[in-house]
């Protein structure tokens, strides 16, 4: 599997014409874009654009952190994803907008079905170019929602992989327990053909076709009275669509009901640390999002957060349980359609169990709210089964409606 | 504990007698050291210097990684530990001597105890640097076995904690699963006042006093016929010491003999990830040690790194299953005497299994070999135990030789 493949030009002038509006970039050089592609090595994603979100190191472009302390700040060199990536044939389109830190304080970004509405966070500027055509893959990064949610919100795939597959050298470190690099694409195709360059260090042939799971999950999770309408509608919808085609049952999920405290508790004692630096010598320059997260980290004990890694530990044990039984666990990706710009980023509430677990998930789009925005719907794997779980997705994605990108060129 | 106490003022005096034939730092500046213990706030660390390895971050100190490509670069800020250390009141003496990336190949800095030997790697600057009472403190990292072998051929503690104790934002990944910062200082109880800073965002009060283990398990490990004479001494006497006072027992390690090939094909996978730029953009500034890492990882398939961790955590539990009857196991730190430099920095072979088993543990030394120079050997706990194995290497610390620091001063 390849996915779509559409002319870099095309994909350029998609850049000329929307991110105006969009404003998916930090940094993008046309002109530098059309010299590598020019001299890009051949490999396997040749001729594909990458947005790389600027909590990611680059040689070529600034990188920022989303901080107003790194302002213009330069790294020596690219990220282990970006080389990997551009050893593989890729060309880097440019730096997308994260939010401070991938945590909360937003950028300019605006989503690309309403300009009055967010992208989701922190992978805005990744989510969104991906939506409007604009680059082939998205390297998006997730500590607790930040992929997920903005591929839900922007009608797009979210990949976020097992937890440490993908290389982090280079990435600007939030909550290392969690950290993880993911892609968002316009299709799972193309999510398996950045896969098989990112999980290298040598891209590995791809094998993977769709194949139906035997029998889902649905998961509605500990966390569905916080579910809008446009998610209940979604999650119903899939249930109705896949339970046409093989067997379909709800998965009861108390016992995970603490989980979304305990990776608030681990998320913030380790943003404390990881961010120390920037806590005690730059606080003036810190938003007062992140400075809430160090605060509210630093008043966890060690014993607490110790506490909290192995009740983590143990519901990773009771998830592998849950996988005897199903092939593929269906859950909600976001409480519903995006909210309004000033309103922040959107909630994380529906990823944080999945992110506290280490699974594998891929978001996939194609349904709708009664806003008729975009509400994806997230499919989860056993942990370290990313390739299992990508056979599943494509056969869900073939199932599902789409929304080819015309969609969305109102004007 | 707050270990030993020695006014910053001989500190400097030793950094100006020993630095020139030691050549433990590669910046370090007195001035700056002054002013910066005028205005270090209060803390637990007032007053001690910190000897920072050159693979970790700073902001007032070049960091150059050991390596070529990155000489004379600047990082924006300093790395979470060197924030946590400084907000503690420590004041930063300088940076350390690595081996480039934190492998294989050597710097300029020699034994204390032999100017022919090798200090050990890749920590090299830190262990040396406190063996000369030139720094409190120095950090370390160990991702085979940087740290406790240093500290074990320079005659010093070196304390690796459990895997992911210490914040590692802004300290260069060589194998992401193994890497983990520590210490190496003159004594156990200086170690353990850092790790109540280390170990934070907040420092904890401590309350460690030694305490004698019920029983302990004595590893000659499956590499045993790779221990020369000093290691074979250092381990009969620490056997004998120890036996006079609780009950000792030798361990069988049959089971755990594949870890070491285990940690080399994981180390190995992610090198070649983690350093993917620095191989495909600056392959002719990294050494032969370095391309030789990442092509060996280049040639492992991801089935086989995925065998390998799979086979690591199960060694993992039957680790667990050790300290069900043991309280302490007692291992070789090293081969044995530090080698000829000529010969390279010594072998990790006896660190490998412990670095992949996660575990904490603390190089004691006093000890020597046949040369008469130092050889330590390695206390270790179980995973999360961290404050319960600095009880016990209190405890075995004050039945061990003592080797004054003016041992050292033969001129």
């Amino acid at each position: 599997m390849t996915g779509q493949t559409i002319d870099p030009t095309a994909r350029l002038a998609h850049i000329a014409r929307f991110e105006p509006e969009i404003r998916a970039f930090t940094a993008c050089d046309p002109a530098r874009i059309e010299a590598d592609l020019r001299t890009a090595p051949p490999g396997p994603l040749s001729g594909r654009l990458v947005g790389v979100k600027d909590i990611i190191d680059t040689a070529h472009y600034p990188t920022g952190y989303g901080s107003d302390i790194y302002a213009g700040h330069r790294a020596t060199g690219d990220a282990a994803c970006v080389a990997l990536l551009r050893a593989a044939g890729a060309t880097m389109a440019g730096k997308t907008v994260t939010t401070e830190f991938a945590f909360f304080r937003p950028g300019p970004t605006t989503n690309p079905f309403d300009p009055a509405r967010t992208p989701g966070g922190s992978s805005s500027g990744s989510a969104a170019a991906v939506a409007m055509g604009m680059v082939d893959i998205g390297i998006a990064s997730q500590t607790a929602a930040s992929l997920t949610r903005p591929a839900s919100y922007c009608g797009v795939v979210g990949f976020k992989p097992t937890y440490g597959r993908y290389a982090l050298s280079g990435v600007k470190a939030l909550g290392p327990s969690f950290d993880a690099l993911g892609t968002i694409t316009p299709d799972v195709a193309t999510a398996i053909a950045a896969d098989a360059v990112l999980a290298g260090p040598v891209p590995a042939a791809s094998t993977i076709v769709p194949r139906a799971p035997a029998r889902i999950g649905i998961c509605r999770t500990p966390w569905w009275h916080e579910a809008e309408d446009g998610t209940r509608m979604a999650m119903a919808e899939a249930e109705r669509i896949f339970s046409a085609h093989t067997t379909v049952e709800m998965v009861e999920m108390d016992e995970f009901a603490a989980a979304a405290d305990l990776h608030i508790t681990i998320m913030s004692f380790e943003a404390a640390q990881a961010l120390a630096w920037e806590y005690q010598a730059r606080r003036e320059t810190c938003s007062p999002q992140i400075v809430g997260l160090i605060e509210a980290g630093r008043a966890i004990t060690r014993a607490t957060y110790e506490h909290a890694q192995n009740e983590a530990a143990r519901l990773r044990t009771r998830a592998a349980a849950l996988f005897t039984r199903y092939d593929m666990l269906v859950a909600p990706a976001a409480p519903g359609e995006a909210p309004l710009r000033t309103q922040g980023t959107g909630s994380p509430i529906f990823s944080r169990l999945w992110t506290l677990l280490y699974l594998p998930t891929v978001t996939l789009p194609g349904l709708v709210g009664p806003l008729n925005m975009p509400v994806g719907i997230q499919c989860l794997g056993p942990h370290g089964a990313d390739e299992t779980l990508f056979e599943h997705a494509l056969w869900a994605e073939a199932l599902l409606p789409t929304r080819p990108l015309s969609s969305l060129l109102k004007s």
